[in-house]
């Protein structure tokens, strides 16, 4: 099956792809790759969970924040490449947790993405990753995911 | 017009290369590809913003100091290829920078970076980005800028 | 000498590679490129060094620290490619220290892993890195660390 059927049997429909709020673009193409740039939590124009996890968030919530991060993270690599079907590979995801003193649990919130990516492209979604607790990030985005992708 | 042109036009000289205050290089040649190290707001030795922004530095220190970031790294790219005229694409700019608390404009920060390799790379220059927010940089400098470019 | 017979005269065992704690893999293959996951100080499944440097841990304690995490990511690219003797360049390092207020001597705790890297590959060892203070990360690692390596 297809990653874009595959997508539509579950049920996904990717949003917009968000504006860049600044002089980038949502994802660059270089040879047989697609880097796309950090992603937070947009859906229509509106951080959806904005705070550190562990203090203004629960774990859940920023498990699902990193979940809408690896959607706008498709969207890009399907803007920038005409389809998913043409990833070969997700190579690796890069995860900033915006994180409230004490939490270590970056990791399981992570989760939230790289299982949504497991689901979709099954052995080609076993990716490399970091996650990373930080103090800030970005209009206050409790996450922000990107993604390196090979495309053939 | 070349790229090394453009820069003569726009009165840039390339600042010397900062010694890596450590045991690596300033940048990686590898395939098609180089990659810096992460470069801080270094002139001639000096850190020029040091803090955070959000609270010891302004908003428009902070970008000044991406600038600074993205001169270093434009030098070491000259350096390991010998002429900027060699960029094809700059792919991926990775950005830290250090926040004071509850400031949440690191794009707005880093365009000081990304505003300038637009006006120098124009197309070429259009890169994916990461912005992030984070406690501690090296030499408590305000901002550490990386970039991936590809070589023809 | 081959990679792998330097690191026995070194006296180095590479450890198990650590499970990952989480729905990804410890390092992903793509073309001539192996992209590892972020590795923290395991050894044996067991956390070595938690907590902050410069508050919790000296500087000397996240320098071992990063070591350990560098030689977790070399585990994990042998599993991956079979042999350390298939790396051509050790290209990228990005590394992130869990840091106490004011802690800036990042760059010195990161080379606890660089000088290890240069031991053993030399001059294929030399390569581009990030070095980042932050103010969490997973299990309340001291360090944790990526590499990016070219394989032949």
């Amino acid at each position: 099956m297809s990653y874009e059927a595959k997508l539509k049997e579950m049920g996904i429909v990717l949003p917009a792809v968000p504006k860049p709020v600044a002089a980038y673009v949502p994802a660059a193409v270089t040879g047989s790759y697609v880097y796309t740039a950090g992603q937070v939590p947009f859906v229509e124009g509106k951080i959806q969970f904005a705070g550190a996890v562990g203090k203004d968030l629960t774990l859940d919530e920023g498990a699902a924040a990193a979940r809408i991060c690896a959607l706008n993270c498709l969207a890009a690599i399907r803007e920038a490449v005409g389809s998913l079907d043409r990833i070969r590979r997700i190579v690796k995801l890069t995860a900033f947790v915006q994180s409230g003193p004490g939490f270590f649990d970056q990791p399981k919130v992570v989760n939230g993405a790289s299982e949504l990516i497991g689901q979709i492209f099954g052995e080609a979604g076993k990716h490399a990753r970091e996650a990373v607790g930080v103090s800030n990030l970005p209009l206050n985005s409790a996450v922000e995911i990107s993604v390196i992708a090979e495309i053939g």
